[in-house]
């Protein structure tokens, strides 16, 4: 038996159904696109007729002339109805595509209380809702819906069900975890009993994440028979979600050995995964496996200095074969080694065992206990770097920031920065609003530095995170103010650290604008930029 | 043989290497007496002596005379060395714990490559620092770093590592799959194998979510004789993260009998997973399993027509059993139970059926709406609902607050805050300044209050996060402000949300001064009450 497994992928139909994931036609398309890109055999588009974007999406995917079959997802006839007049199984057939995915009931339980009619009627359901098809020209992949907990309720049933669905003609035989409660030894024990009762069946697995365990669930059906696994991207689906194709894919093919994508495709994963979840609008969990920022970072400071004489030491595989790679973070877990790795990314020649390697180790040192922390901030982190090797210049001097907020009764509250530099010699005075301090703020060092430097425009804050730090004594507690910054082609983090959330995001600001201007030429006389108080321009 | 098992939780060690997970001492300390309530037996704290926040938690910790066993973690002692003079070891005897978690190389890859010592050293270090701390009184967990890869590549090794150590006299023999590649059969295979090799060793597992199959694997090593399960919280950890307890505790003792947790305490699990989450600052993913907001949420039409029908037909098990609560997406029905559930706890009589009752959820689903979140608000809520039965009487009118924020490049940062209230029928316009904004606010508006409610002088704010909501969007970011207050008996928080952090700093004070004097009478006439804006006093 082949080891080739069939990937079909319905991010675009059980992935819309997670919570806070909605797409338009336009993102359905896109991500169809990068799918196939990908190689994934099937793409479920979404439910003909459900709603307008799924009735454009199979409108409009013709004209992408896809390799994946696009398939259509429905559920058999009504009850007690005739077959040809089901405007459900009418809809699947008019979304003009080569494939169908029809769902029916396998567990008695449901056929009783959800469907509310009998065993005998729904076998008959689904097996003339798939001859139907079938006769349509479609071919046809049948989902039986809460396999499991049917099987463990009534084998005989949910074997009646996989078996009328074979020979009503259907072309493969999905079982599905619906529910996701099944655990791995109960899969892997039902899916070889129906291998056996169903000899050169092509079977298919579908599961989903409420005990964690769907990516294992489907690893134990494939071990067990299954040749196709339906799954979605980054694991969105109803409730925890569907199976994470993203886990699934690499460990069947360079741990299991089986082939699911064209070897040359697999490094688009991490990418693939990335464009979903940018087009999707929700964020990628940092540790995802495979394809997370994190899932080849290394903080821990004994695994730093392994993975720095040998990468397999601390990484099951090399972060290349899915298109990741390896990231060090620095954190008060962390040696100097993680620091000098870091300045070597950054092609800095800082010697390990130089005085400069060991003033900034130090000050980084320090810096964290104050309660700055440099992981999520390369740029500081970058710039304390090439400070330490004399590779900044200092491109304004601060003089003052003043800020105010004001709110009364009867009017919205409003926002004003005022901010004083020095920049080449002259002294610039500006005057801004916002829509919060930060905001204002934001505004105001802007439009000092536009004059000078007009690339700044093209910068502009994506995100902003606030932690206060050792609640514990509240009068002096300090906060950390995190900001993520974005231009056309990157994207860098800064922190600042102060009593005064103010003037900690100011820290964060003014280092993201000296980021964003690294490699520029000082504009003022070596006495000014002495001057620059430390405390602030460089922490 | 026994099937408890062994619940031995690292948070606070392994958790704290994730990326972005970052724990101040007092973090720690409460994290600690959670983790303790929900009646784990093993609580890692952290590495003895490798920063000062660890530090001060061992020496704090005492003071909570927790019932779980505190355990230091540390390495075997330096190669080539004398036992008795390891300051590693030394720290983890100070730290003044009953356990020391003990890490020590099994793969011999990793003698030669990351320790660069023979295998034989290696052996000694493990022995000679086990019997060592053992000798020193302590129970000794002997984590076996790399197990699994070891194994694959010197099963003789790998056993001869675990056979010195259970000589040596280590109370808990723990494999760890360090690199999170290793598969479920896998792991069931290699376990069952030294299962038979040591007969009545306790055997533990430590597993990392690489391949998104920490659980799996966890479940694979208990069914094949181990007794004790290493994870953490929400799985924080190293890269892809550390076997999630939060999925691992429901499954064992719900699905595979294996006690875990005193069975009362499994409906605190949700609670203790966002409890956890939001003292690390990190948002709990909706669709986490068994604890998530949206494990039990149904968003699919005939999903939701079916669970309103009997809720097995979509849910493994009752939400309750875990703490979690069943969501119905595109329903009204949501919410509002709990929400009355609430105002009965309060001793408020509010009937479900009266306009009264249906205006409020209204409104607290508004608010939700906003950004809101009342989990970790009681007294915000409690103020909500009161207003709804009358009960609260409104002490003081808002007319209007100024915060200025100034800084020049010689002086240090000044916070003032102004602010003008009506209370009793008098204007009151005090000014303060604060180490910060908020605290500027707070001693304004306090010193306007304190004359007429001295009782006010009892009270302090405890805590104050900051959350950063909907940050793709970033010029519209909204900001949610949580304050937690003290006096000498009670402890409440409150929340405020604004695209402002000071706008909703100030909403959340007021709510809680508000809750401080609540059951005080008005001073101010009827007119004068009704002025206040609902925008700001009541939100």
């Amino acid at each position: 038996m082949s080891k080739s497994i069939s990937i079909f992928d319905t991010t675009l139909r059980d992935g819309t159904q997670g919570e806070g994931i909605s797409l338009s036609a336009d993102d359905k398309l896109k991500i169809a696109k990068k799918l196939d890109d990908l190689g994934v055999h099937y793409i479920e588009g979404g439910i003909p007729g459900s709603n307008n974007k799924d009735i454009e999406f199979f409108k409009r995917v013709k004209e992408l002339h896809l390799n994946a079959k696009i398939t259509a997802f429905g559920s058999t006839r009504r009850k007690n109805s005739i077959t040809e007049q089901d405007d459900n199984l009418q809809r699947m057939i008019n979304a003009g595509v080569p494939a169908a995915t029809l769902v029916g009931k396998t567990w008695d339980f449901h056929v009783h209380t959800a469907l509310q009619t009998t065993l005998e009627e729904n076998l008959a359901m689904i097996g003339e809702s798939i001859a139907y098809l079938k006769r349509k020209g479609l071919e046809v992949i049948f989902d039986a819906e809460h396999f499991f907990d049917g099987y463990k309720n009534n084998p005989e049933y949910a074997s009646a069900v996989l078996t009328t669905a074979r020979e009503a003609g259907a072309d493969w035989l999905v079982m599905c975890d619906t529910n996701g409660g099944t655990l791995p030894n109960e899969i892997q024990e039902m899916v070889s009993g129906m291998a056996l009762k169903l000899p050169g069946a092509s079977l298919g697995i579908h599961t989903h994440n409420d005990c964690e365990l769907a990516v294992a669930n489907t690893l134990s059906a494939i071990s067990a028979g299954a040749r196709q696994v339906q799954g979605t991207i980054n694991g969105y689906g109803e409730r925890c979600g569907n199976a994470n194709l993203c886990s699934i894919i690499p460990t069947l093919q360079l741990k299991m050995g089986y082939p699911c994508i064209p070897g040359d495709s697999l490094p688009q994963l991490t990418n693939t995964a990335h464009f979903i979840s940018e087009v999707a609008n929700v964020n990628l969990p940092v540790n995802q496996p495979y394809v997370g920022n994190a899932a080849f970072a290394h903080k821990g400071g004994i695994h730093v200095s392994a993975i720095l004489r040998d990468s397999r030491t601390y990484e099951h595989i090399a972060p290349e074969l899915v298109g990741n790679k390896q990231r060090v973070l620095v954190s008060e877990l962390a040696g100097q080694s993680n620091v000098l790795s870091k300045a070597q990314d950054m092609g800095l020649s800082l010697d390990p065992s130089s005085e400069q390697a060991r003033k900034v180790i130090d000050k980084i040192k320090t810096l964290e206990h104050q309660g700055y922390q440099f992981e999520g901030a390369d740029a500081s982190l970058e710039l304390l770097l090439r400070e330490a090797t004399g590779e900044v210049n200092e491109l304004f001097t601060f003089e003052s920031f003043k800020m105010l907020v004001e709110k009364t009764a009867d009017h919205p509250v409003v926002s004003e920065a005022f901010v004083k530099l020095r920049v080449g010699g002259e002294s610039l005075y500006t005057a801004a609003e916002g829509n919060g301090p930060v905001n204002a703020l934001d505004n105001a060092l802007r439009k000092a530095l536009l004059t000078y430097f007009p690339q700044l425009k093209d910068m502009h804050l994506s995100d902003y995170k606030v932690r206060v730090l050792d609640e514990k004594d509240q009068t002096a507690a300090k906060v950390r103010v995190l900001i993520e910054s974005k231009d056309f082609n990157n994207t860098w983090s800064t922190v600042g650290v102060s009593s005064n959330v103010i003037e900690a995001s100011w820290e964060a600001l003014v280092d993201s604008m000296r980021y964003a201007l690294l490699g520029q030429i000082s504009l003022q006389n070596e006495t000014e930029a002495n001057q620059a108080p430390r405390g602030l321009v460089n922490h």
